[in-house]
């Protein structure tokens, strides 16, 4: 739990610092994760791909209107100067540049006419700290380039860099828009990663809820859950995000490719659902877990008044006959001793046989 | 429940493998289930039929444009080649192609224009592991054919076989628009039996709550609930599905036809509706079940309380008088331990009208 | 709770026969309540009234065109022949005749032109079983005629005849769509009766969970939180089908009656509401019974702690005396017994008094 | 609790007498709480103010085409002949004096061309049976005149008269259509007086439900949400009400207007807001409640714990020498007794060391 | 929890005392938080900037039609006078100036054509008293003019004057919508301190809720809790405001300015997001709290019952040889005391293992 109340307000904090600057401002809001910002450039058509790496971003200007396509990807967004640069450049709105710097950004997308704007989160199960980690994307997708920003080096993107080098077909026919669905279908297909490990957790849990539901088993359900709902709140609004750009009529848009648009969708769709049973599985692993301790509580009441029934009254016998009277007749007579355990025998059996027909036993 | 956590998880294992391929890329998502994938066909028009079974999907390619109707049911979805040539010949979209072979599809609908596209589930409650077993279909409607891909032979279509075979007026004049909603119709018919699976089960459970609440039955109904949350799942989106196609405005489709549509709207409306009553009923069960728990609870408590609340008294009264000091006037006389016997049972009496009076008794 | 249960899963395994039929075939779903069909017919207008019972269903074929109003009355699903030939002869679709003769339906209105469809319960609350018991009813409305289907004789419409009869103004000057409305109020307000009965109930229930909260009548509660809830099932449809009714241009429906329509809405409506006020009653009672019977929990728990908290200190004080040592002073000094006197009774009250400073007694 | 039941049941029982008749009966279904129903009228411009009592409900004919604006108003709904003989002459529908008389309608407006029908509730905390207390209102406004059926006399309204007295301008110089509004603005704002009355009974129970929480506060405040609960269902439906209206295309309203029933539901939505806040400041009463029941329970078996662990092992050790064997040689041993209270004592201290130790002490 | 129900209800006593009033009636509904009211004014243009302090509200007047931009800032609500000659001049709604002196308002947005009227709330976390307290803001956006009323001095808005006294070239290039912009920026920013404040107090109770979970601890919870609901009620009309400000179609709306509202919706939907992240993490919290205590409760329970099983059959063994009857063949074998000794402890030794082997130790 602690460690997702530290995400938020560790994010809260550095948001609230930005309180009262005028908007467009940009300041770099969440972890500085590389020493140096890395740019990459990708221009490509059917028949040709040229791939370098840029020491300074003014190189990569000339692609701005260079047909076909130009992918150009920047990791690290400390560098709030650069990104100035390149927002100056390609005409990106001052709202965007903030939104790109800021890592609290929910998943949307935001039509300039210019260019579209899409953020996203790429999600990482971390296993070392058993959290999922989060990194922000965005891309702006123009008419011949498009512009992806990440925090970090290290991304699902590599498969789709595999294809355009293989020179598959579609992707290097296709403008910057399918190049745009091909990452974000990328970034929805390393989901279903994070659907596999949860999964393999609650199996975990799952056995050792029934063996042995200790309070630990159940902090480790209630964190569980908290990533879960984490996870559900990163990919929710990417349904949206979808949907709207499916509804996008712009230039930059191909009508042909909306239906790849439909088809990432039907995935999200599939994460969401696979997650809501994951709830269902927790929340019935909850309740199986309580009802497990409930039980066996149960269980130590039931044996602590069996054996508080049986034993209470035939202590209260021998302390009858512990009493220190002169005239006590029974003390007296020869089989009294021989009777009384007879009669002790005759309560403790009505006893039990009283608790069987009850079925406490 | 680790059933069900299995099929999720063995589902998404097989899913995230895909991450990272190109879509319409065709990998086989789910159990292969047959050795051979099986291929038959029937062709009729009103008077006319034609039924056989194909070694090679070659032989089916001249029906696509044969009217009138044309069925190709094609059992076995592991045979990806097999898929991809069909695929080709019909002209079917690479992402229809992706999902056929994918088994983990939600139910839905996709109008392409040249044929509209539609998968749901067919369910079957397996008695030997008591749980419900899915399959998936995808039916591919076309102007003169009709395509439907199955995972495994044996299935709920034979009704529809011997209907054709009657020679059953109306679908032997109809097209493929009738033959796929007579196909869909029988499928969700179908689940009017594990409905009944259901029933049968919830009324066993609940006679056992009454009698023997054992955590065994409350792990049964926790199972059961399970199952009932998986088969509205499976059930839920065919609602929507219907109502896009009965909204759908395509020549393959014909608006005399839209009633039968919206007739089997109605029955997964009353599947659902039954489905949320077993819900409820179940959801009564527990609540059945855990008072009548913590009643049985209750009643162990009183019955220690009694006891021990009787008996207390008593002993601490003959422990009075077990004790050994010189000078002790009441242990020299003579009436004393007729005198205690009365007393102590004066002290039981008042202790038993005491807890009649509370109603403990 | 058996009882719904049961309902439920009869309906259903009548429904799972269905199963694999062509859509249309005439499988009556239910119970034969009735050795036989009845038709009664009522023809009528301003000024004329015909009522007369038939024996021959062909009988009131003549009625089909004649002007102004007939109203033919079917007591009987069981006969799926005369029901077929009804079907024939006035036009009806074969669905329609499929849902007329199951009686699992749920209440809802379809617009064939030629007719309107209209099929809900009428719903009784059998005191004798403790159940509302439903009963179904079809209306079939054309130009000139009205067709209602039950499963059985004695039904809410008589103070509908009786106003036919009487010659009321309304009725007789007006065509099938309003005697359709003036059947379907009589419904509705049939339904005001099982409100009162449920209330009764409430009121009944209310008073013992207080008084004595024994595990019955939590099932009771139960049980009639049940009921309920089946009610409301039956209920709430009829809100969408009036609505769908007053919105639904037909040439068979006048403008002028369309506000009587939003009349029996507002009653339904109240229905509605009134059955959410109940709900919310029976949970209310729910939770005072928990609280209440939690409550006596505590009450036995404190007794016994105090028991046991004042007496064990108490008979260990006796038991240290009660012990053999040769070399005991206390056992020798002549006021050892009234000193221990005065000790115990000091614990005893300082434990009263502890006990009424914590708020026990 | 039971004061809600009676009133819905009583409600109920007079609804169902209804049950039956033809629509457009005029039964009063509601309690009679005058003896006489009373009629008067205020006539006015903006120089001119006429105000009388009328003895026959025919001398307010006159005001029907009179402009500017006259007030009818009616208190007592039983005289159901009186409110015939208005409707007939004002041309109201039998439907709307079927609603007016009938006490249980839910607020709602309805167009009829001719005049718009608006009913709501007026609303009480009557302290001296604690419980809200409701009156019906209906208003007919028309062209020229508004009629205004109340239940009894006594009522919100006299500020509006007291308004129009006064020459204010506004109201003096605006139409049946801004009287309406004020009479309803009137309604609303009462209802502040009853949260403010919940709000100090919330204040009240809050305070003991820490210092005493006994379960007779627990009634006490499930009986305030019930109560909110009631009230709440009577004004929520205003939204809607206010929501037409402000949509209603009618020559009988001034466009001008508008903007004043927007306020008035403002006013509205404050109300609901302030309801659904006590709503969770009551359920998080209850849950106080609960804990600190169940924090008392516990702390009631520590003590018993505590008591019972440290002295029944001290009890176990006296029953030792307290046996009566010829040959216990420790009998026998002079320091005997003293090492036996070492050893009692420092199983004593050691037990209360582990307890606090544990935090239980 | 007393708090919020103080502030509720203070409020509501002010409402309730309007009861009756005719709308347009200036009646201040709040605490007078200030002495005298405050007027300052701020003209600007690209070029030049003119700020002062007005004595006489009368001074500002001539601003009214002046270009480009005046900005006009009241501190204190309670001279109803001032507000009311302020109205008069320039030009605004009784209604509307009623809901600026009402502080009780729903965050809200209304086209009065000649301008637009925005209200919400300045919100502060005051940690002296451990609460959130609000201020409200009310905003007049005219052609040339913005007029905002505020409660007290001291306000969120410094940043925003800051920025124009810099010169910043958007806010003085722009009109009075983009300075609207720039006022409800600054106080959604400024709710992300609140988060901030919220997430530190979540950090320090978690960390108790585990080492030492007391009902004090639960309480502070609860109370976050109330605190969180309050603040979501505050916030989430917000989003509604800047959806309706987004369609608005006004000649005082700039096209190009709209993004920006996009840009603080964003920031609003973030603030609720967060504080729903908060809400599930405190019901966590709870979750853990209940668990852990229960926890506790049954280790005592555990211990209980394990003392009392193990004790009472060895005290009973005891109390048999204690009983004094001439005949009691054991007493006088000489074995019979190390004997018993082995029994004890073989009972004590196997019980141990018995309690080891259901694990309740």
């Amino acid at each position: 739990m602690k460690h997702v109340i530290k995400k938020t307000s560790k994010f809260i904090k550095r948001s609230s610092k930005k309180a009262g600057m005028s908007p467009g401002t940009l300041v770099h809001v969440g972890e500085q994760r590389l020493d140096k910002a890395m740019i990459s450039v990708m221009n490509y058509d059917q028949d040709r791909l040229e791939e370098k790496e840029l020491k300074r971003i003014e190189d990569s200007f000339a692609y701005k209107d260079t047909p076909p396509v130009t992918w150009i990807n920047i990791d690290g967004l400390h560098d709030v100067e650069l990104i100035e640069t390149v927002g100056t450049h390609f005409g990106i709105h001052s709202l965007t540049l903030e939104d790109i710097v800021n890592t609290g950004q929910r998943p949307k997308l935001y039509d300039f006419e210019d260019y579209i704007y899409l953020v996203l989160k790429m999600l990482k199960y971390d296993d070392t700290i058993g959290h999922i980690v989060s990194e922000q994307v965005s891309l702006i997708m123009g008419p011949h380039y498009l512009i992806s920003f990440q925090e970090t080096e290290g991304d699902v993107f590599n498969f789709v860099r595999e294809r355009i080098r293989k020179g598959r077909v579609r992707i290097r026919k296709s403008g910057p828009d399918y190049l745009a669905y091909a990452l974000i279908d990328a970034v929805v297909d390393h989901y279903f990663l994070i659907l596999e490990k949860i999964g393999e957790k609650i199996e975990q849990f799952e056995d050792r809820v029934h063996s042995e539901p200790t309070p630990e088993i159940l902090q480790n359900i209630h964190t569980l859950k908290r990533e879960i709902i984490y996870f559900r709140k990163q990919v929710w609004p990417i349904r949206e995000l979808l949907n709207v750009w499916q509804k996008t009529e712009s230039p930059l848009m191909q009508e042909a490719h909306k239906i790849f648009i439909s088809d990432v969708y039907d995935h999200t769709v599939q994460v969401i659902d696979t997650i809501e049973s994951f709830r269902d599985i927790i929340a019935g692993m909850m309740d199986l877990y309580l009802s497990t301790v409930s039980n066996r509580m149960n269980e130590v009441m039931k044996v602590l008044t069996i054996m508080a029934t049986i034993f209470i009254p035939l202590t209260f016998v021998a302390g009858i006959y512990g009493m220190n009277f002169k005239f006590m007749p029974e003390l007296e007579w020869k089989w009294s001793y021989p009777v009384l355990w007879i009669l002790l025998i005759g309560i403790f059996v009505s006893m039990l046989f009283y608790f069987k027909r009850k079925k406490w036993l």
